[in-house]
């Protein structure tokens, strides 16, 4: 049973450095947000040159400051139903008064009996390689 | 000293849970590579669509079956290397008569004592959004 114990202690530990290296090399933002609190918990470099701020300042925000839905700030909740359904949401953010148009793909999951949701975001000319209804849900 | 292992164990089962959750709906196409086997250990759904196979028979593959550098399959020390350098490096499907080019980002680091090395790959024609000189390293 130790042995179990440490070979899975070693197994995460290899998933910890592997997200990390994921998450400090892919080009796509992605926003990992207690839905609890609705505050950012994580965030990769993408994300910080997206927000146009320091990825290290992200956790701790509130993301309905960073980022609105139309006229108003972006609701959590909102977007974990959103990912429930399958659906991208647009969006733009909040402190560029051009309001750069963002496609905001939202996916919801349990971590640590916490829910947790996983936001990607591109600017919306980029093209969207995913085929219409393939959003993976966990 | 329970407690603070407990606790780490803990906030590893959440990089592990936040991982797939990334894996599974971003949408570059992600693959670890074992550097000493040079076979792929983990890949994600974009990646099974960008080469065309179930991703789930992905791990086991040796990349230089998959993907060509010019006329000959990639070569995995080579693309550590390239990582090292902070280089890009252009590829094809090794499956596609018609050389679909794609642009392979590498990033090496260690996990678990052993040297893995990450590919993120688009294809050509996607802008890209990473200024240049900006590849992250471990």
């Amino acid at each position: 049973a130790q042995m179990a114990l440490e070979r899975d202690y070693e197994g995460q530990r290899e998933s910890v450095t592997r997200m990390r290296a994921l998450m400090q090399t892919m080009q796509e933002a992605a926003l990992f947000v207690n839905v609890t609190t609705g505050r950012i918990v994580e965030a990769n470099p993408a994300a910080g040159r997206l927000l146009q701020t320091n990825p290290d300042e992200l956790p701790g925000t509130a993301l309905k400051r960073l980022l609105r839905h139309g006229s108003e700030p972006v609701d959590v909740d909102q977007l974990v139903e959103a990912a429930r359904d399958g659906r991208a949401a647009p969006a733009t953010l909040s402190s560029n008064n051009c309001a750069t148009p963002l496609r905001l793909r939202p996916m919801s999951f349990r971590a640590a009996g916490q829910r947790v949701l996983l936001c990607l975001l591109t600017r919306h000319e980029q093209p969207d390689e995913t085929p219409p209804g393939s959003d993976a849900h966990m």
